[in-house]
């Protein structure tokens, strides 16, 4: 039992990979849009994983991410249940979260979980390696906490922005907008601290500065990074811009100022201002942080980006699973 | 990219069939339904489309639309996901409409859409055609204003309970009921129009009579209708008879008039009265327009007309798709 | 078109079966179970009714019970809809129930039902043995009147735990809690009094006692049982515990008094008492009738019992559409 639970692979955390996993990530998932190409490669896709059941568990709305997983699941066969209201019958009759939970698992091999709670994920993992029958756990998003997908598809679209450029050692990632309570941001710049000379620079209203233990993080090792609060003045040196939205999903009504976002926003003007090979890319959904004409300059990626989110989770579910050695490119 | 656009099909308007198209839908639910006699058959239905995936885009709530689709999708072996509540989280998060449909096409490669809003099917078409990657839109009712598939299946039902009897082509069709409102006569008199010789007979409370704008078409295109607020005196000639219900859902409370429907019930007794031959349909759901007794007599159709709306949108999701070319009859 | 409904298989009630029947719904769970250790077992089984769609009409919340059923449809291949509230539009627009479900038959296979009203399933089998494609109905709970196949799983769970240990024959079953109102029980006593030599020990408050027509029923069939407010006394004669919660959702507020359950709850020490061999059942979810540290005993077959659920009810669907006979166990 022990045995067999050291083996189970869960996602719970962004702070898990290291820069061989994402490389590995990257090959699978480059592989897997090969496939999509054709016909063929879709329906050799589509068997790989069709004896397995997962669960998607998103107690916290979300139905960009929950979409782009449920797709991952049809793409692999893999058929999915669904709990998306946490105020479900047997929680009013009583029971504890746990054992739900381990109920749900018995249905399948794979939860997927997104949660308003931080920790819940890794506490249901751990309770799961327990069990004789222990299943998988990825982490779809866990409160202002973890959101370990995204910085992996963030990951991915980078290195294939830049695939004929080098990759990501050594560019300048701008990252602009509430970098306080975004967990996009920390979780993407501690992957970016594992690539080598990559410079980051935080452009953000004076009271949504990065967190401390990200600027920790980042002097203990040694990655150049520059805070700012002016943000067009920084969009000549950027190989990457990566906006983002306010999180006031997360406010408390009455405790937050309001605050004049505008200065933050990739207004049209600026495509005369970035690089020629410059990518713009959001996290989404938007507001106004990216002006919608940009969308057809070719250095938004922002689009792409959601694909990648698609086709990246592919790959984390096959490598969970035990799959990832039967994506292979069919025969030319 | 805007090459690719012009070959996407989408189905907005009960408008853009004629009458080619009309038979080429009802000879390929034909053959999908000689398919479903026999396992084999639907197992070679289910493989055909088993690698796309499309969305149930139904931000109007309807049960029965959506389950008629869902199955279609079951048949084909594509993956569904579904949006059924508009209040989403991504639109809480203040996202377009335009940027969460740009969103859910990245996922999918066909959107069926249900929408309180006239046009919007219209607008979300356009806007796909000008992205490097667009799908197709299928249109599953929008508000007052049209519901394309609703058409197709009346076609189907009474093409084929009068394939032995010469077909539609000069055949007497009375409809019944609400007459003003309801989306489904405006789409199916227009349809009806592109047939020969066929008579069309109104009947209908004095306030609930045809619109203005059917009324032109069918005089521009020569058709013989009738307006009539008696219903009992014109049964005896009718070859079909459509009946529906009141549209009360969109009535702005007290600003209509309660009216008697009851001498437009379709009672028991009526049995007598019209033609052996004659079919009785109904777009269903029904209140109290036809006397659940009549289920049973041959000539009620509207049970049949129900799962002929299933195989009609097979046929189309296949068409729309492109795997019209393999909807083949087994061989014998 | 009577001789077809006279065929079909409806699974309404857990005074159905005969004891032939559940020996050969344990034996094909049996083999079920042996399919599912291997890929290709589980291809198999996915395979074998593919072709095939089942509803899941869910209108009284069962989140357990609604995933059961979900993961056995997915096991076998079977595409399921779902409708899971029942004030959906078609209801809204005035339909009858009996309209309602003989439109969901139409696109369907199966209809697997929950309802909180008693007799509704039965009702709308006769409704659609009368129709000219009955589809069959299984009971998946109807308010506090039936639940069959929860019935199924317990004596699946009691079997295959006295596998070694001469079967149910002879043992004696302890019950525990509120037997009044609980289903469960009910059913579950019923199918006892079909083996030979069961004895039954009732243990409950006073005012939570079996219902009469029970009372009556184990009577006539000559089962030894004996009812006792008494429980820790109990533990040491019993080879079963089967321990319930109390079913206050049923509650009418301020009708019931509280009542101090503390005295029927299997605490931590009592594993000390029963037998070495004797094996813990409950329904889930549960309260605190059970100590979560027994969890991990080896007597604990609750778990088990949930996971023994989903394995019955794939066997169920498979005798119900007719795939039974294909269950076959791989060659070794």
């Amino acid at each position: 039992m022990k045995d067999k639970a050291t083996k189970m692979m869960h996602i719970l955390s962004a702070k898990q990979f290291d820069r061989p996993f994402l490389e590995s990530i990257c090959e699978l998932t480059d592989v897997i849009r090969r496939l999509d190409k054709t016909r063929d490669g879709l329906r050799y896709l589509k068997g790989l994983l069709s004896h397995q059941r997962a669960m998607l568990y998103f107690t916290q709305p979300s139905t960009r991410t929950f979409l782009s997983f449920q797709s991952a699941c049809h793409i692999l066969g893999v058929a999915s249940s669904e709990i998306r209201d946490s105020s479900t019958s047997s929680e009013r009759k009583g029971e504890s979260i746990n054992d739900s939970l381990r109920t749900f698992s018995s249905y399948v091999d794979l939860i997927i979980m997104r949660t308003p709670v931080p920790g819940l994920c890794d506490e249901i993992a751990k309770l799961l390696d327990d069990t004789p029958r222990p299943v998988p756990i990825i982490n779809a998003g866990s409160g202002p906490d973890e959101h370990p997908t995204q910085a992996l598809l963030d990951i991915y679209t980078l290195a294939r922005s830049f695939r004929k450029n080098g990759g990501i050692d050594g560019k300048t990632v701008l990252m602009v907008g509430d970098l306080k309570r975004g967990r996009t941001i920390r979780s993407l710049a501690r992957l970016l601290a594992l690539y080598k000379d990559v410079k980051m620079i935080f452009s953000s209203p004076k009271d949504f500065s990065i967190s401390d233990d990200l600027r920790k993080h980042l002097t203990e090792k040694g990655v150049r990074f520059e805070e700012s609060t002016e943000f067009r003045e920084h969009l000549k040196s950027a190989d990457a811009i990566y906006m983002t939205r306010v999180q006031d999903e997360y406010d408390i009504a009455g405790e937050q100022k309001p605050v004049n976002y505008e200065n933050y926003h990739l207004t049209y003007d600026c495509l005369d201002i970035i690089k020629p090979e410059a990518v713009i890319m959001h996290p989404m959904p938007r507001r106004k942080e990216i002006d919608p004409r940009i969308d057809d300059d070719r250095r938004a990626k922002y689009w792409r980006q959601e694909r990648n989110g698609m086709w990246t989770r592919v790959a984390l579910i096959t490598k969970v699973l035990g799959a990832d050695k039967n994506i292979i490119l069919p025969e030319l």
